[in-house]
């Protein structure tokens, strides 16, 4: 078993998710308000753990305005991986939540070397455009480019200024301590994120300090940590935002999805044909080795990836608990299993898929 | 005779002009326009050295558009010292330059921890309404501070993302070469000045590139560098910065001006008998300890600070040479020298005085 490490550079080794909420301080998810559990995404615990998320639960209860504030990478394609954050910013949403998304476009540019047109060109066609066939609102989202924050000139002098004055309140050593190596390139690119993640408070936005959760993957926390002490240090009439914590979706074989291997992961463009060569021929099985065997002892869906792959697209706790059972007794065999996952993962991307024309029209209208 | 040191946060010792130019690179200036030795500021040598001030001379020589960029440090009192720059503001704007002044106070917040509510204060009170009763006019001239750059989104967008890209071509070693120990804020402070002195050329602010001139003090001639090279990095279609160097006008007790002492310097708001006092009390005489001594060896106008105070303020050369003459020669004593320099002083500062009310409406006015 490889030693597992974490960091927002890099994981590998088997994820010990109980330890990493020890060593990273998070608080674990256990007895959520019903409307959290209504979404498979609590009640499976893909989110798992979290930071302050009383205060936004308290909003949600009294109905009382609340912030999601998450930011994108434009490189790669989008991916299954990747929905998971966007899954959570949609229910924050239809639970009342005004939505921030950075692109990060700057930082793209600074850590990335990637040109601020590459990154437009890829954050339009790649990312927005499927959050919004995936059912994001639009109109009450504040979706923004780092290097072009609003044609509203108080909002850009606010967000950068904030930028500027959490420098004074940060040291090299804790920026050094959470992007390993820097530059004054990716000095800069980490206060800007500060300032995305803390910028909604600011009179210019949401007119005062507001509870804004932020949805990341674990190893991101360290990120959370440090905008949260800069943020700490500059203005006591800052709240500290919140966060909540998904697990890793497994890569098809079994480790991490990776952005250099598109046999890794199913993008939300791949079409059916894909999906069912990618996971006929890619995703790591849990069952045995031969059929006889299998019919046997049965295979194991904990560690199956195509079983995982389900649990986040069945969504009737029933019929997954059905096949959980039927693939442990070994009454379904793994092809079955992986039928059924192909079915489901490409019944979720087919809508989303058909609404991608239009959606990609309303983004770029957005933008011009 | 103390070493000298002359870098941006420390000047001591006897200044060697000749060395400061061999040792930093810049090109004495020498044969001039006649426009420019129509004016006291080149003719007498106050402006004595420059980079690249040759594609500035052409423009002028050829009517097209050039900028003029200076900043400002808002703190302490505006005193003659800092006049040498604006004066020279004032020469290019009336031939023709567009003028861009940064009010530094997310510097003067990231290195001195002054609120940027002090800081506007002070810059508008003490700095910019000096300047429009000294001419400024304010209808041709881009004044901003660097936490609030534009109400215009555009441009206020360009501003800071040219800070957030030059992060990328700049490197820690560089900025330590220049501000000596730097932390986050300064680092920060550092690449805002520099896009204070490069994003004139922006197509959302002149267009295109365009020659830019930056009239400073030789010790900071290290930020010049700073900002030329980083620009240089970045985009090869930037043009580089020209600068023209002033000397350090001397201090009343012959010493360096300070802020942390009114006793060294003549402040734009003292009055006709503060400057009487302070000339007669502490300015440093070329004279000979007694009158009959005096009469006799003469007194040395190139150290006394009455006479170098003279220079900026006669603008008769007959009559300048006619008084270092005399003084030289003895036919003048020490207390006729300093008569004649307060009464030039104060003629000087007296209308300035006077406009000074209504220039103070004049740039409450511009920042509402």
């Amino acid at each position: 078993m490889e030693k597992m490490k974490v960091t927002p550079w890099e994981t590998k080794g088997d994820i010990d998710y109980k330890k990493l909420i020890k060593e990273f301080g998070v608080v674990p998810l256990k007895e959520l308000p019903g409307i959290f559990n209504k979404d498979i995404l609590f009640r499976r615990k893909f989110v798992f753990a979290a930071r302050d998320i009383g205060q936004i639960i308290t909003r949600i209860r009294d109905k009382k305005p609340f912030c999601v504030m998450t930011g994108l990478m434009p490189t790669g394609k989008f991916h299954i991986g990747h929905a998971l954050v966007l899954r959570q910013v949609l229910f924050y949403q239809k639970l009342g939540a005004t939505v921030y998304i950075a692109v990060a476009d700057i930082e793209a540019h600074n850590a990335r070397d990637q040109s601020l047109e590459e990154s437009k060109k890829i954050a339009i066609e790649e990312y927005l455009s499927n959050y919004v066939a995936m059912g994001l609102d639009l109109k009450k989202t504040e979706v923004y480019f780092q290097s072009n924050r609003s044609k509203d000139s108080k909002k850009s002098n606010a967000y950068y200024r904030l930028q500027n004055l959490f420098s004074k309140h940060s040291t090299f050593n804790e920026v050094k301590g959470v992007y390993g190596e820097i530059t004054p390139g990716k000095l800069m690119a980490a206060l800007l994120q500060a300032s995305d993640m803390y910028h909604p408070q600011l009179k210019e936005f949401e007119g005062k300090p507001i509870p804004t959760v932020i949805p990341v993957g674990i190893d991101q926390d360290p990120h959370i940590r440090l905008a949260r002490d800069i943020a700490r240090r500059f203005n006591k009439k800052l709240i500290p935002i919140s966060s909540s914590y998904h697990l890793f979706l497994p890569g098809l074989k079994g480790d991490k999805m990776s952005a250099s291997d598109p046999n890794s992961y199913i993008a939300f463009t791949d079409t059916p044909n894909q999906v069912k060569n990618k996971i006929n021929k890619y995703a790591f099985s849990g069952g045995q080795k031969t059929t006889e065997e299998h019919k046997k002892t049965g295979g194991n869906p904990d560690v199956d990836v195509s079983f995982q792959y389900l649990k986040l697209f069945e969504e009737d706790d029933s019929r997954l608990s059905e096949i959980y059972e039927k693939y442990k007794s070994g009454k379904i065999l793994t092809g079955e299993l992986k039928k059924i996952a192909i079915e489901k993962i490409n019944s979720y991307l087919k809508p989303i898929q058909n609404k991608y024309p239009e959606s990609l029209k309303k983004v770029k209208t957005f933008f011009d």
